[in-house]
């Protein structure tokens, strides 16, 4: 048996902090703490993480050095999963960590395979953060994960999958022929890959693409009439209506960078040009970046299906994603009030 | 025999241009071509390479891209050893490149290890054109190769070494105690690494980093004094020294953003600051980067000794560098001139 590795956790409440949190328990290596804003500490989600004994460390992330670097010292592994908003905050987490000598730090990834360099905003505030890690030498592990199963299935006529909230329909859509292949992961098991990357040397300073399943859009369609026995309407948009879709949204963040609902239809339409259109998210394309691919190091891995996940959704035995999320449920009732 | 590789160089009659095709010539398994100007054709560097059977093709990268397109038909690697005030100018050849099905795109790097994101503009510069390359998916290859044994040597009291013009002593300098590692190679051995490289499937799409010999500036001084039996003072310029000279051009050229004297300086401020204060110019730090190691790819590569290269250039036999170089002698002359 290896022995223990300390692991503190950004994000640990948030979707995929908890997956991690999850994983690391399941996998019964780690001595795991969540680093927590002072003020979120009472949330009943974290009280929760508490009665799981995982050890409460406050972090004010805009506070003084010394402080981030007293809180993670003895640390083995920091990963952050922290919201898409507050990316740039790892930036002096990632200086504390080098100076408390944590031994890896794993920024927050955790998205399909997109290149830097202006096709996702999101993806590009991540590279900010990647190039800091490198100029300041931390160690670091970056993973990233495919798309989630929890945001892959489309709704069925019967109204069987609505209870799954209004996010999943948030990317859902057949972009060009509906004929590109895409990584598909289940958000449950995005945690069980982090723990078997963060114990392993060979995954040091490197990529690694983690991913369950390769489905097109369209075979996902068949799928879930074969399972649900009901018949679905395809809506297919073309490449191009996504990238005069972007246009507008550029234009409405010119006017005002602060509308928060125009940022996160962004961040989608550039999903969708990303996987739908670009096909980037593809293992073929992770190794071409650089990855390592998660199944030739873990050939073993037992993950779930997404055809077992589809069975689970209709029964009507998942978790909505962010349900919990205030920010995300707030855009979300803005998004449905803009659009009538 | 493996069947031959049609190479393109751009920049092929530059210095590392020139190093990169006597490599290929050497290894005998390439057709070369050069990618010229129009107007440049006729100069007598170009003639040469003619006159060495390799092949001319006219190409304006400013051009049409059908017309690049053409051109670029055939060929199986495209090497770009583009002067640094031109990088930009790889983006459409890259684009090109890739619709006309060129294998492997090599891109101008050929620096000392540096990471990419505010610590070098040329590095910051060349990030760019990998972004490009990878959004657009062009196969490519990435060649490091450590800081020139050419602009390593310090001039000796004697005058001896003065005929190896005076881009000698640009970097030439003891940053802090002088006890940097840094990784060295002979200019003249960089084709030979590159004829290796582009050879190999092992290096498809991935960060290669080739270097002759590890020294500290201290070393350097030592062997020098050893071989020409001189006394050499040592200048040692602290780190923070360097970090005021950068505030100071950084000012200049906010004012004034063509000063071509004071960017040149300022690639040579943070060239110290990058391999002398934050010791990046190393092995372990292009593993770190992601970088496969050419001393594991090739372990029976030959290369010549530092000690080797400064006894020739001791004995008069250096071939001085950016000697046919008009830009670089004009902001030598420039740079002299304003010292006073």
């Amino acid at each position: 048996m290896s022995p223990t590795i300390r692991v503190a956790v950004l994000g640990a409440a948030g979707e995929t902090g908890s997956s991690i949190v999850n994983g690391l328990v399941e996998h019964g290596n780690f001595s795991i703490a969540a680093l927590l804003r002072p003020q979120s500490i009472s949330k009943p989600a974290n009280q929760a993480l508490k009665s799981r004994g995982i050890d409460i460390i406050p972090t004010d992330l805009s506070g003084p050095k010394e402080d981030l670097v007293r809180a993670l010292k003895g640390t083995d592994v920091v990963i952050s999963a922290i919201s898409a908003m507050e990316l740039q905050s790892q930036m002096p987490l990632a200086d504390a960590a080098l100076e408390a000598g944590v031994k890896r730090f794993v920024p927050c990834a955790f998205m399909p395979i997109v290149p830097a360099g202006g096709v996702m905003m999101l993806r590009d505030a991540k590279e900010e953060v990647y190039n800091h890690i490198k100029v300041i030498k931390v160690p670091y592990t970056i993973i990233d994960v495919g798309w989630w199963y929890q945001l892959t299935i489309p709704r069925v006529p019967s109204g069987k999958t609505d209870y799954f909230s209004g996010s999943q329909d948030l990317f859902n859509i057949l972009v060009g022929d509906g004929e590109t292949h895409g990584a598909l992961t289940d958000l449950l098991d995005i945690g069980r890959y982090v723990a078997a990357i963060i114990a392993d040397d060979r995954t040091l300073n490197k990529y690694v693409f983690a991913h369950n399943e390769i489905f097109t859009p369209n075979q996902v369609y068949e799928m879930v009439q074969r399972l649900s026995g009901e018949t679905l309407t395809r809506e297919y948009i073309p490449a191009e209506t996504l990238y005069k879709q972007l246009n507008e949204l550029n234009k409405a963040l010119e006017k005002d960078p602060t509308d928060l609902v125009a940022m996160v239809d962004k961040v989608g339409v550039q999903y969708k040009i990303s996987w739908g259109a670009r096909a980037d998210n593809t293992p073929q394309n992770a190794k071409y970046l650089g990855y390592l691919d998660a199944k030739e190091l873990y050939p073993e891995f037992k993950f779930r299906s997404l055809e077992d996940y589809t069975v689970g959704l209709l029964e009507g035995k998942s978790k909505p994603v962010y349900s919990d999320n205030k920010d995300m449920q707030a855009v979300m009732k803005a998004r449905l009030a803009r659009s009538g």
